[in-house]
């Protein structure tokens, strides 16, 4: 089975300038916290050896996800939609938009997926004001993304905001209650409210989670894992968070965790697929417009 | 030593038109989900077969939980009593009261326990519109049946309202705090909230907890585990939520866990009796009118 | 390696009047709850007994804290200097200031610290009215503390205050935040949230955990220490609370934790010595007066 790995920032262009790779120090403080080795591609900011990383672990596609968030940095999504083009059939760009301008924000998602641009981003705690996951000014985002047929990541887990509630499982529920037909991927799983997004989840058809770094050595792992071997293994995503966790040393990680095959395959895959609205061939999702899901 | 399962709805007339009689698919997915398989009683919607179950696991008392909610449907009090009358000495009947309505509910509850009713069950997230459980319009009822040592029971853990703050913790704990003498039983154990209902259980000595089906294969039911086999032994309910948990099935897991004798003895049967405030013998309290702990 | 046990409380002229030595009973109740005896010393409130416990048990250092809690019970910091004062080299002193009164507080804590004191304690939940611990009545206090590197002991976990909510890990991320240079100390660890508090200080480097007896058979310890044997290992403080664990049986029972001995010798030392700021020398630090961290 083929393999996704569903967040990669590349050390290219803008993404230099975010503080993943600003703040080399403390990124590698992290990696090391949750007890992995920091890539080499990582610290060297080489795209050739985090190609070579991949075809070594086996990964065959990234998702490559942009942010646009005052605290941490911005990458312009013409340039995660260049990376992407330029490395033909690897990578699926994720568009990132401004949750705090909804008009400008309906623009972007309408260009960004007329362009083939995948899914959309929003990290709304890092806005300037953060927003709350169930802010109302966030609510004509969600309709004009529901209504298309866009699946949406939003970062709302470890550090997600300026303080813990903007991780706030309550606040998501809400969201995807009053949204039921909006597919949304947590990036970080609301880590660390693992119980609470856990039942949340079990609720929610319409909610992916993907724990990514914070799975690994993390509290609350073993709630998250018994859960992607059971109900939740057709909406668990996998993902590294390069350059947080080393693309290769994360995989061969989680594939030692007790997961079952069949939901194994699945969740390094399927799921991603899936949520991504795409066909179930990678030759043919290189190369297709994006479809709505029937 | 005798069992009581604490939660039981038949299906038998009323309970027939509640979502978990009508939503069946929906309603097995969840059995499913636990990893137990759906009860032939409850598929086939046969009392005498949920008898039969009841009687093959050994389960001598159930307690008929009604329903009075406008999400999930309502069963009126007098189909509870019927059928528990019918079947003397198997079943215990629990009235429902629409938490919105402080002055009926009173009269409810007044007339309720005056034909034979042994406790009173709410939920408030239910209602129409949703209380939370601290919300002062429920605090009458809370009075009403802490001044007549009436046991209560609320619906305040999984799906019981519109979002995941309806079975907020620090709620319950106020209210368990602002009414000492009212014994509370969390039904669903305010899951997902795991750590957080059990400190409020260590902390106040009138709250009881009753997981149910939100214990197997769910996160967190180790904690719930160690506590019931340790500090909470002596206030942690059996129930099996039928139709949502087999009858049977759902006994022989539990009696697999790491419980010891002693306390299971406790769990399966004692702690009902007193949360109830029932004699210690089921022949009695088979036939004896409702009497006040002393 | 020495040992420091963080909280301790002797049988001490005020401290007999607060509830943990006038609620035997209660108190009692809960180290049998946490599986563990109660100590002589406690039950018998005899401070030479106190002592020859803790050269049984090999504790260096006690630190001293009092109280200053309406809901709880008092401790004049003159006798907490006292106590200390009279047993030179065995206890730390720590003074308590009523957080409900700013400009009382300012002026006691100068005090302490120019008296010998080497940190603060407050128990905002315990006041009258109960603050929160992002009450912005406390921000004076938490500023007058940073200005001066004085350490900050708060007391909020477990039963901190009327309900559950005054242990709420968010309110506490915001305050570490708003006061990056103030070292605090959660005494009792924030429990019971304790995934949300480990990511709260996965991710502020000046808070330090004392989950002290709610470590024991409690919800949520297995992850404390994980933590505590891996990136917590420099911010995590030994503590038994005593009177509420007994300070031997609490050391035999925490030595026997799955944590490697350069991280127990840390957390049993190493890092209490850190947060208050004083030297790497016992002998040095029994006599030195109190220095600003470097």
């Amino acid at each position: 089975m083929p393999i996704i790995d569903f967040r990669i920032r590349p050390p290219y262009k803008g993404f230099l300038n975010t503080t993943m790779y600003v703040k080399a120090e403390r990124r590698d403080g992290i990696t090391s916290s949750i007890q992995l080795e920091p890539s080499p591609a990582a610290q060297q900011k080489s795209v050739p050896m985090m190609l070579a990383e991949m075809d070594l672990a086996g990964i065959d596609i990234g998702v490559v996800v942009g942010r646009n968030s005052g605290a941490l940095g911005s990458v312009d999504n013409n340039t995660v939609k260049e990376f992407c083009d330029s490395h033909q059939g690897r990578f699926i760009p994720v568009a990132s938009v401004d949750p705090s301008d909804r008009k400008q924000a309906a623009l972007d998602i309408d260009m960004a997926i007329s362009t083939g641009f995948r899914a959309v981003n929003i990290e709304p705690g890092g806005s300037s004001p953060p927003l709350h996951t169930d802010d109302r000014r966030l609510y004509p985002i969600y309709a004009h993304c529901e209504d298309r047929n866009v699946p949406l990541i939003i970062m709302t887990g470890g550090n997600a905001g300026p303080d813990l509630s903007y991780t706030s499982p309550d606040r998501l529920d809400r969201v995807l209650g009053d949204f039921p037909d909006l597919r949304i991927a947590s990036a970080h799983g609301n880590w660390p409210w693992v119980d609470q997004i856990l039942h949340v989840a079990f609720r929610r058809q319409n909610l992916y989670l993907s724990p990514d770094y914070f799975l690994s050595n993390m509290p609350g792992s073993d709630d998250f894992l018994k859960a992607a071997d059971s109900w939740l293994a057709d909406r668990f995503l996998y993902a590294s968070a390069f350059p947080f966790a080393p693309i290769k040393g994360y995989l061969d990680w989680f594939r030692s965790l007790p997961i079952r095959p069949k939901n194994m395959d699945r969740i390094l895959y399927q799921n991603a697929i899936e949520f991504l609205g795409l066909t179930n061939s990678t030759t043919t999702f290189r190369t297709a417009p994006f479809e709505a899901r029937p």
